[in-house]
């Protein structure tokens, strides 16, 4: 695809080819994520940070990699106070703000939401979150962490198998992730989840088509074995209907080291998308995996920054001019430490 | 006036010429807003934009504004946070947060509160809207928008026509543009209104003694033909003691392409201040309307920032400098294609 | 201490000469807070300023400090919208977070907070505030307010004696400010509050130990006499168990011209941590006193800024590039007026 002045709305906008774009131009971030430099390649210009439901993670992911390209944010949290509630269309709320800012990002609770802001925004819409629908930057994310954990063993994606465990049926990131690895060939997925949070049929179905080895599972230990990723997910308790309903599954499927000792390869990959329930009734990853260096859960969210950085260069078009407007950095750097 | 170091607290501060020279500066603006060149006059500079009431597109407006001069922006949004709950005076509150920023925009839900604030701030005031009573830079867009609309038909405001439609009573935006347009000639107003939320008496009285036509309607239809501009506005339902007595009049004045083809001049330019209700049972701006070229109600949001971006320049003494400060823009500009 | 890369937690790491340097790099900052000079020592740097628990005036100091040494912040504001509540560790926030920014400013309702989120921080946490333990910053700006005031009459901090007035139990900013005064000598301490809100015996006791003259008194107009510095406190109604139980002392120990003209020696000077509470029943410093030359509660604010500067170009290690970076401010500055 075309990234300059497009909306990133969907993974289903991307072929192998544009994710492998987005990869290369990531790489090209990471002195910049690093602090070995610094660059002003976005000076002058503003992101629309609209956050019309909370998730201060996504929310300073997105705009820590903005001013890390120079640019400026302007930004809104939570939903109570927006014009939205006196009765104006998302349309008219996307015509307003697009003439404030030169790229938005946008996290909105309702299915399509963001979609529908695009279509009057007359700027580009990147897709920070509608719903149990799209988060289409958190899918790009966990596969560049994949493909950079992997390469590290000299393997790529295509070949690869992972296990994805927990919440398969609400869980948007699995759905998203589900589709890109729907782009590589002789991948093998394990899904692990109680029957009633299956993974949808029709993803299921569509990743059979495209050639992927899917198979189901409803326990843990023996299907975590010979599994390159294993990927653990947050039973969401704001998807289900009530506490009670979500408590049913919290804590079925955990993880940790004793776990990961007996029954994983040596160096299988531990991923989660966070964040994780650490409380004792959940825990689905334990504590005691902090120090086990296969466990890439805080690389993904480092690595959240570099893709959401590819992500702004590619749609405002200076992906190749990042490093002419490049310096020194002059402060003490705790990542060269 | 001379704006620098000025708090710009009313619409009464104006006289013609003041309106003309931030208009003179807002023109100005236009390379700038539309990312032609990008300007760091007011780097180092903060902004304390403070908003002890919500609104996300005049807090979003200044800040951006003020970013697009180069400023940094520190922010609040909202009320039960503040120290004001601590039982802090606005006069206290106004002398520290004075001491953290060059200028300080500030919205709160009291009449009055922001020249109190400004009483005691060391640095100038931009009022941002307090209460039912001011909110200067929503007037001044307006009468910018209409400027700008009418100039190219080769007109000016001198001798221009209005029909102001809805809740004439409660509408500060309503209230404060009559009080601009007193200072033109032969300015014809048409006021159309429930009898209950009639334009307050002493208003119509300053215009008329001002020398403006002003002429009362209950009624929609027969009362737009025939101006230059019909300015709709919303029923403000927080202004009511009750929703139920907001419903009474919501819905009464619609305005929709039918109605505009049948009644008005061609031509005639539509205006809003926003947001517009478009919930069906207000919808005093039809969507169908969002084709014809002469709604300029996005026109109107785009202008607050130039005027936004004048009074800042303006109070700060910057006017005659920013173009010395500006550069090229590199980044995909949507505004440019 | 070496302040490279160093968490500011607690005063407890402090010894006299970490003071002594961090007030005479304050010094260093004058002209950039007084606009007279601005500096890009820190530009390309990220703040990650954290308040899980609100406080706009210390937020907005932080914030406007880092702004003013040329870096940009990205913040969060309240508790009920982070990843917290759905049950993630601070230790995982703060892995999470220390990935977007350079160095953190955190405040939390919770004792022990920050430490505990340092200890995961990959970057260093300056202590915005941990619920009634510590609030490092305001110890060193209230410091740093009495070597200025002090300084004016040719004197020290050594030899010095103040009165501290109120709620000296919960009030953490007397804790902190009392541990300080004890790295100096010959200083004489006057403790006046009810006696159910006397500070803590072991603080008393360390303060002896090291040498300070500490005294106590539960009545104010005679205790206030002879001392250089008089530091009222409000009756923090949040520290209570219910507000009843607060208004109990609320009010008990006011301070106005006329007890200031009748008691205290002249020019002795007034502070207090702010914000004051102004409404009639409390009201613990009038506002007839804003107008004595003697009343720093404001100049206590805008040093405020000048000490947090001092510590992130500390613990970012840019105290000696600030002015290499520093440039010509061209915009109106009310400042210096």
């Amino acid at each position: 695809m075309n990234f300059t002045g497009a909306h990133i709305l969907s993974i289903n906008q991307f072929q192998r080819e544009d994710v492998d774009q987005v990869f290369a131009v990531a790489d090209n971030m990471e002195p910049y994520a690093l602090r070995k430099r610094a660059t002003r390649v976005l000076e002058g210009a503003i992101l629309g940070n609209m956050f019309f439901e909370a998730s201060t993670r996504t929310r300073v992911s997105f705009g820590s990699a903005f001013n890390l390209l120079g640019g400026e944010v302007r930004e809104t949290a939570g939903f109570e106070n927006s014009a939205l509630v006196k009765g104006e269309s998302l349309q008219d709320t996307a015509r307003v703000l697009s003439g404030f800012s030169d790229v938005i990002c946008m996290r909105h609770p309702q299915i399509g939401s963001v979609a529908d802001f695009a279509s009057a925004s007359r700027v580009p819409v990147l897709n920070g979150g509608d719903g149990a629908n799209e988060h289409p930057t958190q899918a790009l994310l966990d596969l560049y962490t994949i493909r950079k954990e992997l390469a590290q063993k000299s393997r790529g994606i295509d070949g690869m198998s992972i296990a994805m465990i927990g919440d398969l049926r609400h869980g948007r990131t699995v759905h998203s992730l589900s589709k890109l690895l729907s782009l590589y060939t002789k991948v093998r997925v394990v899904l692990i989840s109680p029957q009633e949070l299956s993974l949808p049929e029709i993803i299921i179905e569509s990743m059979r088509r495209s050639g992927v080895d899917v198979s189901e599972s409803h326990e843990l230990t023996q299907s975590i074995a010979d599994v390159d990723i294993v990927y653990s997910t947050r039973i969401q308790e704001e998807r289900f209907s009530s506490k009670q309903e979500a408590d049913i599954y919290r804590g079925k499927f955990r993880l940790n080291q004793a776990v990961y000792t007996q029954y994983c390869q040596p160096n299988t990959v531990i991923m989660h998308p966070l964040p994780r329930d650490s409380r004792a009734d959940a825990n689905e990853l334990d504590i005691d995996l902090d120090n086990n260096p296969n466990l890439a859960i805080f690389r993904q969210t480092d690595n959240g920054v570099l893709v959401r950085m590819a992500l702004f260069a590619l749609v405002l078009d200076v992906a190749d001019k990042v490093d002419d407007f490049s310096s020194p950095v002059h402060w003490y750097n705790s990542r060269q430490s």
